[in-house]
């Protein structure tokens, strides 16, 4: 077997845009980092890249119904493996067809009937040479994303306003700037309603949400922080901005009008946290991380329409 | 007064994305390169850059309802010029609001009492040191939209589609890539409903419309190809593809859902050609230009619900 293209060739480079249009709305000095064009639509290729290609086993298993399924299906794509993805029967269909695109095996399940970890447990029986991916909380996870911070580490931010769900962003910018040397304070973007991560960080322990919380930003419907993640983010998080849905929508809004940008929900979080804490970052140099662009055309439809 | 920056280093290098689930349904090796991230959110910046930039007079009157007037307000603002747009009372405030906010002057006017042409020859009257400017045929704009043909030599693209409204992007294409020692072709992508272009390249001669046609296509509503434009379309064109109006709209839904990016109407016509001549670009690897991403929300919802 050929060794694998290594992680900083395979990614596409963040996209660096700017608009000052929007800079002078929100009182900072600027700069977006967007995923929304890294392979499969968001950063989670970085994570499901590195993953799949250092592990030793060649079929892989993940629950996911959004970002993490399509990006580890087509890394598994690229490096010749295989890979299965569980998805609740209610995803939509533009998710599940992505997958599939990619070379993913979908596993659709009633959530009804039995939890998404208990058919990947499962599923794990059946294939017991299988590697059970974890979309957040894995070393290997944090590593990938790792490699955008040190793509920001050149700039010299002040602040780096990124989504926080299962908190494997943050911590990846984290090591990444720290490793790159830089002192760029990373501040997580979190949706009110799913506010289990600044509690935690308040708190000094990791708090768990009892439900999925039903935020917009449904990348960050996490129940709480993964483990290797809060060992570095309750010691390397500046701040935790928690962001209502509506500034998460005028975000979506913003990013439309001033950037040209298609963003989903979750990857404007950053740009929220801008709208509900102002005072925080005026006229500081700050980076914001959109995360992902992949918003289904009916959703975005409708948040375009109300303003 | 310190030489201004040169071109090559004020514009914003072109932004390639990949899509390989679009390229699929295309039938191409497709790359996408999107200036809709370029300053003021089309290339009109890189022709309005290098004209103003290089011609002595440091006021400058255009009429503009669209894209060259923001690009020119900024470029003057970047190079402590003045700038005059007219524009038609009717205009959406989104772009007399942006025209201004990149320090421009806007002169409104009510199209039914007077024409754009002869309130810029009165304006003229009144600043006889102005210099009139055409936001398509004029020799500086070629060379300006040229920047764009030199980044894209480089990569021996089969074909570089792009829309043609006056031919002033086509025109800097084929210069930019001949200059550069490419023989990549240029095609245009010309709303079939604005199809003066074709006509022109049919007859063997410059076609002109008697109005304004109405495509959705807002920056191709020209009622013909300007003088210069024509010089270098005639012998340097490799085609023009006619794109229903259907067709236009469908590459903006498939640039959404492919891409995650954002186009206006005129800048999904290089896509649209691809749905509408399928057969001509088999498996070529074809650049597709996406001209500009400044569309209003209502006509980007009302398109993005219309399948």
């Amino acid at each position: 077997m050929q060794s694998p293209q290594p992680l900083f060739e395979a990614v596409r480079k963040t996209t660096f845009i700017e608009a000052p249009r929007l800079a002078k709305r929100l009182g900072v000095n600027l700069t977006i980092a967007s995923e929304t064009f890294q392979h499969t639509g968001s950063f989670k290729f970085r994570a499901a890249y590195n993953l799949a290609s250092k592990i030793e086993p060649s079929r892989i298993l993940t629950a996911s119904s959004g970002n993490f399924g399509q990006a580890m299906a087509y890394a598994c794509q690229l490096l010749g493996k295989s890979c299965i993805v569980v998805m609740p029967q209610t995803s939509a269909q533009v998710k599940i067809d992505a997958v599939r695109e990619y070379g993913g095996v979908v596993d659709l399940i009633d959530v009804r009937v039995k939890g998404r970890a208990v058919r990947v447990d499962e599923l794990a029986q059946e294939h017991p040479d299988a590697f059970v991916a974890s979309p957040y909380d894995d070393l290997l996870v944090i590593e990938g994303n790792a490699s955008l911070g040190a793509e920001l580490a050149a700039q010299n931010f002040d602040f780096v306003i990124a989504p926080v769900g299962g908190g494997g962003l943050t911590a990846g910018l984290i090591k990444g700037l720290r490793d790159a040397g830089s002192a760029t304070k990373v501040i997580g973007a979190e949706p009110l309603m799913a506010n289990d991560a600044a509690r935690s960080l308040r708190e000094g322990r990791l708090m768990i949400n009892e439900l999925e919380p039903q935020t917009i930003a449904d990348g960050a419907r996490t129940v709480s922080l993964g483990h290797h993640n809060w060992a570095i983010l309750q010691e390397g998080l500046a701040d935790i901005v928690e962001v209502p849905e509506e500034n998460i929508k005028e975000g979506m809004r913003l990013l439309y009008s001033f950037a040209n940008l298609k963003a989903e929900p979750t990857g404007a979080l950053s740009i929220g946290a801008l709208l509900t804490a102002r005072e925080k970052f005026a006229e500081a140099a700050v980076c914001c991380v959109i995360s992902g662009g992949n918003v289904d055309a009916e959703v975005y439809r409708t948040i375009l329409a109300d303003n």
